[in-house]
């Protein structure tokens, strides 16, 4: 069995264990970039990851009216930090592009780059929101990959708070599939209903068709305070009333929201595992304090643990 | 200790367990009657219950504009079903009262025949819908019921799905308090979210007032067929779409049920007790299919012997 991050996505394992971050700022320091790159090399190498995702984080301001609790500031391009600034991190990255600032020249271009790497994957991102100005459309992406760069293995996003809006999240999976997607990473999960049923829907989508369920990567972030919670409301995660309280009003949130975490996780794990769709999880901290970073780091090893466990005892 | 049903409710105890049913159709023959009296007896008697919960069953036609997948058939007055025709049913019994068909004057008799009643208890309903037109209001009937059946212990209804709307359903229970209800009963719950939630709410207002939490009784019910679970979503009841497909998809959805009904108490009950809220169950059966009555039994029994159980641990 090929036990490269490639080969488990393609063979649609369990257990896959990703560590997501976003690239530092464009305008980081030479100095300070060292020393954030070499920590971030530590950390990571410590961490038995299956492999490393590396977002590419856009503005948004159209998806959204209210202002951003953080500001918008633009990073390092995700493909070049992933590949040189972290080339000394010998596990497997996984990079997003966000496709909607490209031309079909420069995408073209992207996706010649990736295809000549060692093992290359990546995850293609569309417009934020319908309101932004594409200027190529995910489906024109797809098709372009397929053509320029037929080595490098696609993921898509899947979102189950849209599901619980729209109830049309699965469909969105098997038409990514069709276009070559082969794995799928979620938004951070907090919200158990919605995300049990888009993997319910998808289980019978996929039951009708005959097909076979790609992983499913569900992401996790520790939130740690009241503002890392009102940032990640802003980027569209769901949070029920009853664990925004939790956390809230907790002496130490970033204590409850691990222990949050780790139940939703085991509660979909459970769910997913009945019904035949390989689950695998992408840890991420969307703040850059110490505590939570660490704190991601903890619960990375607790999911870890979960999984591992879980397929001992199958 | 006072242990009747009265004297536990206002020492708001924790593990109340209540059975609910809906008097028969008025147009029953007598002979029919006769013979649903005496089953239904013959079935509670052999249930221990605390009490009996008798529906006042409205139209609705007001509240939602589908078609109602039962056709309405008025029913006999809950009180004199209660009273007089299970009158050999030694348990409690919990008459509801939809106040909208009252005027002032229907409403002070039915409430001094109340408070005639031996350890009376009576849950007050407003009107289905805002568009329904009431003759008089829930407030209303809450100032009568004080001045004319001060011995009438009132409890009020809760529905949690519509804190999943509008966040103040624990508003509502805080100002049915105020107006003397000293318990509330819950529409079926199969969201847990929501449910979660609106108790959340009323914990951390409660907290924040420093009163006490009232005994929240949580109605369960068995769902075995489409025809049932279309007849409990007309209701109002919210099924997460994944519980909905568990149902649907089921060989044995009466079992599946049971099992869903049991794990959300758990979930619920667990909740509930580390924030201080007293939580009963009443159970009840929709239908009158004999098989879906039966499970109602069954279920009753397992979330008795929970309450039983964790009340032994404490």
């Amino acid at each position: 069995m090929d036990n490269s991050l490639a080969g488990k996505l393609t063979a649609r394992s369990s257990g896959i264990s990703l560590y997501g971050l976003a690239p530092p700022k464009r305008a980081t320091p030479p100095e300070e970039l060292k020393s954030i790159v070499a920590q971030q090399v530590a950390r990571l190498q410590s961490m038995r990851i299956d492999g490393l995702v590396v977002y590419d984080i856009q503005d948004e301001a159209a998806r959204i009216s209210e202002p951003r609790p953080f500001p918008f500031m633009p990073t390092l391009d995700p493909a070049t930090y992933a590949h040189e600034h972290l080339e000394r991190l010998a596990a497997p990255k996984i990079v997003y592009r966000c496709v909607n600032r490209d031309t079909p020249e420069t995408f073209v271009q992207w996706l010649k780059d990736q295809d000549a790497r060692e093992s290359p994957l990546a995850v293609l991102v569309g417009a934020p929101s319908q309101r932004a100005e594409a200027s190529i459309s995910l489906a024109d992406a797809y098709a372009l990959a397929r053509q320029h760069a037929p080595r490098l293995l696609l993921g898509g996003i899947s979102i189950a708070e849209r599901h619980g809006k729209s109830g049309d999240e699965h469909e969105r999976i098997l038409a990514k599939t069709e276009r070559g997607c082969r794995f799928f990473i979620t938004q951070a999960v907090y919200d158990v209903t919605s995300t049990k049923s888009m993997l319910s829907d998808y289980a019978l989508a996929v039951r009708e068709k005959g097909g076979a369920a790609m992983p499913i990567i569900l992401t996790f972030s520790p939130c740690g305070s009241a503002k890392t919670l009102s940032f990640m409301k802003w980027l569209g995660i769901a949070f029920p009333r009853w664990l925004e309280n939790e956390l809230r009003f907790a002496e130490n949130p970033l204590a409850v929201s691990l222990d949050l975490c780790e139940r939703i996780f085991v509660e979909i794990w459970d769910y997913a595992h009945e019904r035949g769709i390989p689950v695998g999880v992408n840890v991420e901290s969307v703040s850059i304090r110490k505590s939570e970073i660490e704190a991601s780091v903890e619960l990375f090893k607790r999911l870890r643990r979960r999984m591992g466990a879980s397929a001992d005892e199958t």
